[in-house]
C-alpha cells in the first residue's frame, strides 16, 4: 500500500481548471455558494466524478457526494474525504477545493492501482462552507451532521437577499437526498492552512487535533441622520462614529490577548451613506474566534458591555444578532495518530496543529471520527487571490490522503 | 412697500408639493442631483415659472432661472433669489425647495401687487448644491460663478459612475446658455437653518453674515485580505480596522476642538467586504468644516499627519483624493444690515450669524454682493426626513425675502 501514489499532475490540473470557473469581469474568483458561479464549479465536479465511474448523488442542502462502491463493501459504513467548492469574494483556487479534488485524486488512484477496500469510500462536496453569502458557515456539514435543520437552512436569506432553498432549486442542486443519509465510519479533511505556522517552521504536513471556536454576530447601531456642517459635535448621535469606535475596541482587545484570540470587521454599511449627512445606522459583522470556549464566551461578553456602554455614551441604540456560534472541536485522536504515522512512514515532517479556520470537518466530527491534514500555505495567505500551496506540498498531503484513507477503509 | 406680503398657503402648497415629487419605493426623497427623481422636481418647478409668467432659461450646468423683466427694466443688472432644488437621500422637504420656491412666491406677489421694480428679478435653482451624487457641491453655482470650468464639471463622475454631463443631457436639462449669462446686481438666498441655535435662543430670523469653509476628502486605505480565523492579529494589515481608527481620531478630535469645527464621516465601504475576510480595502469620505480658515487648515493637517503614522502603525498605505475645497465665506455687510433692518421693521427677532451649511450664496459671492437669512429648524435637524420648519417661520422668511428683494430692486 505505500507504493500507491497520487498522480499529481491530474489533481493540479483539476485544481487549476476549477480555479479558472466562477469569475467575474474583473477577473476575481467569486463562486460564492448556489450562485451562478457555484454551478459552474459544481456541474465541473460533476462530470468528473461520473468520469471517474463514481455513483453520484446530492442532498436536500445540495452537498454533493461521489461514492465509489462495488458488490463486496456495498452496505459497509464508508470512509468520507471531503471538503468543499464554493468560495468567498475574490478567492484563491486552494481553499475547499483542494481537499475535494484530492478526495476524488485518491479514489481515482486507488481504483487504477486495483486497491480493493472493505468499505466505500466518498469523496463529499458540501454547501456554503464559507458563509459569506448566507450565515451560518459550514452550513451544507453542519445540517448533515444534524446540527441545523434542513429546512430552516433552505429557508436563510442571504446578504443580497436571495433565499439559499430557491436559488439551489435555480442551480438544479436541491439534491432528493436527506442530509445524513450515509453514515461516514470516518471523515478524512485535507486542506490548506491557510495561516503562517507551517511555512514559518519548515514543516510538510499538519495533523490537525483541533479546531477554535467561531462567533459571528451582526450589529447593527442606529443614530439620527443630520447635517454634516451645522450640528456640532456634543449634540450629534452619529452612528458611523460608534462603528468605529467598536472596530477599534474588538482591534485593540484581540491584540492585546494573552491567547491568540483573533477579532474581524469583515463587512460595514452605513446609511444613508451621502458624504455631508452623520449617519443614522451602522451596520456591521464580528467574527471572534479562540480555541478555549471560555475565553470565546469571556470576548463575547466583553464586546456585549463595550456596546452597552457605548449605546449611553455615543447616545445610540444597539442590537446584535447571533449569525455562527461554534464550540471548539478536538478531533478524533486515532485518525490524528494515523496522520502521523502515515505522514512520517512516508518520509514527510509533519506537526499536530489547531486549526484557525472552520472546517466541515468540525461538523462531521459530531456524527464520525473525523480529524484533518493540513499542508503549508505561502506567506500564511489565504481568502485572497494570492493563495498558493507549492505543488510539492500539494501532492504531499495527497498522497497522505491516499494512505489514511486506504488504511481507515482496509477494515 | 412695508405692505407687500407674499402669500403662504400658496408657498406651504409648493413646498409640500414639491416635497412629494422624487420619492423611492420606501417612500424616501431622494431628488440626487440630474437623476430622474431630480427631473420629475425640474418638470414642476419651470412649469410654476411658466405659469407666473417668467421667462424660463437654462445654462449648461443645468442651473434654471425664472426671470421677471419688462420693457422697462430688461438689460438692468438683476436681483437674483435663489437656492436649489437637488436632495441629499432621505432628505426633508425644506432644504434648498424653500428657497426656491420663497423667491418665486416673492416674485409672484410683487407682480400680482403691481409693483414695478427697476431692475429684473431672477429666481434661480441651481444644480447639484448637494454634492451627495457628484462633488464638489455647490456645483451648479460655483460654476456660474466662474470658479470651476464647465467642461470640467460636466465631465465629473458620480459615486454611481454616472457623467453629470450625460445625465443632464438625458433629463433634458443640458441648457444653451453660458453659466454666468446673467451679471447679478445682489444675490439673497432664504434657506432653512439646518441647526440649532435660532430654535434654542427663540429669534425669528437669522441675519447670515459669514459661512464656514468646507474640506472633503477621499481616503482610500489599502492592507492585505486574508483569512479571519488564521492570521494572528500582530501579522494583519487590516484596511477596516486602520478606517476605524482615522474615524474615532476626527470625531475625538473635533470634540475636543476649543473652536466650533465640525468633522464627519458620512460614507464608507470595504473590499472584499466579507464576514470572514479581513479588508484589503477600506474607502471613506471626510468632511471637515470650520468658520476660520487657518483653523480649517490646522485640522487638514492633523489628518494628514494622522493618516502618515497610521500607515506605519497600521502596516497599510494611504492615499488621499480632495473633493471639495472652499475657504470661509464673509457676506455683503450692506445686504446683512437691510435683511435685519427688514426683519426689524417688519417686528421679528433677528440675530447676526454662521452658517454651518455650505450654499449656493457662497458661491455667487464671488460674483455678486450676497447674503443669506435663515429661519429655524425643529431640533437643529436636517438631511433627515424630519426636517421641519413651522409654518409662521416659513412665511416670516419669505416676507422678508419679498421685502429685501424690493429694496435692492427699487434703484
Ligand atoms: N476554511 C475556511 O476558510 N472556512 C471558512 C469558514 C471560516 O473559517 O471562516
Ligand atoms: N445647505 C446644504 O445642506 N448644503 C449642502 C452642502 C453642505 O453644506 O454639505
Amino acid at each position: 500500500m505505500s507504493n500507491l501514489t497520487i498522480n499529481a499532475d491530474r489533481l493540479i490540473g483539476h485544481i487549476e481548471e476549477l480555479g479558472r470557473l466562477g469569475r467575474d469581469e474583473q477577473g476575481r474568483l467569486v463562486r460564492v455558494a448556489a450562485s451562478d458561479m457555484d454551478r459552474l464549479g459544481r456541474d465541473r465536479l460533476v462530470a468528473w466524478l461520473q468520469e471517474a465511474g463514481l455513483d453520484v448523488a446530492v442532498d436536500r442542502i445540495g452537498n454533493i457526494f461521489g461514492i465509489w462502491q462495488d458488490d463486496t463493501n456495498a452496505g459497509q459504513a464508508p470512509v468520507m474525504l471531503g471538503s468543499h467548492i464554493d468560495t468567498v469574494i475574490d478567492a484563491g483556487i486552494y481553499d475547499g477545493c483542494y481537499g475535494v479534488l484530492a478526495g476524488l485524486e485518491a479514489i481515482e488512484s486507488l481504483k487504477e492501482a486495483g486497491f480493493a477496500p472493505a468499505r466505500p469510500i466518498v469523496v463529499a462536496a458540501f454547501t456554503n462552507e464559507e458563509g459569506v453569502r448566507y450565515a451560518p458557515d459550514m452550513m451544507g456539514s453542519l445540517v448533515y451532521a444534524g446540527g441545523l435543520d434542513v429546512e430552516e437552512a433552505l429557508a436563510t436569506v442571504g446578504t443580497d437577499g436571495s433565499v439559499l432553498g430557491k436559488e439551489l432549486e435555480r442551480i438544479g442542486y436541491a439534491g432528493p437526498h436527506e442530509p445524513g443519509f450515509l453514515d461516514p465510519h470516518a471523515y478524512v479533511e485535507l486542506h490548506v492552512e491557510q495561516g503562517p505556522v507551517l511555512e514559518r517552521e519548515g514543516i510538510a504536513l499538519g495533523a490537525v487535533e483541533n479546531l477554535q471556536g467561531i462567533s459571528w454576530q451582526r450589529i447593527v447601531i442606529d443614530g439620527v441622520a443630520n447635517h454634516a456642517g451645522t450640528t456640532p459635535m456634543a449634540m450629534r448621535s452619529d452612528a458611523g462614529v460608534a462603528a468605529a469606535r467598536a472596530i477599534v475596541f474588538l482591534a485593540d482587545r484581540a491584540a492585546a490577548s494573552p491567547t491568540p484570540t483573533v477579532a474581524t470587521v469583515g463587512t460595514i454599511a452605513f446609511e444613508p451613506n451621502a458624504i455631508n449627512v452623520i449617519p443614522s445606522r451602522a451596520t456591521f459583522t464580528v467574527d471572534l474566534r479562540d480555541s478555549d470556549e471560555a475565553r470565546l464566551g469571556e470576548e463575547e461578553a466583553a464586546l456585549a458591555a463595550f456596546l452597552g456602554g457605548l449605546a449611553t455614551s455615543a447616545n445610540v441604540s444597539i442590537r446584535t444578532e447571533r449569525l455562527a456560534r461554534f464550540a471548539p472541536v478536538t478531533f478524533d485522536p486515532r485518525i490524528v495518530s494515523l496522520i502521523e504515522d502515515c505522514a512520517l512512514a512516508n518520509g514527510f515532517s509533519c506537526r499536530r496543529m489547531t486549526s484557525g479556520a472552520g472546517h466541515d470537518a468540525q461538523m462531521i466530527a459530531r456524527v464520525a471520527p473525523s480529524a484533518m491534514i493540513f499542508v503549508p500555505s505561502r506567506g500564511g495567505i489565504s481568502h485572497n487571490p494570492a493563495e498558493f500551496t507549492a505543488a510539492g506540498h500539494v501532492a504531499a498531503g495527497a498522497n497522505i490522503l491516499l494512505g489514511v484513507a486506504a488504511r481507515l477503509a482496509a477494515d
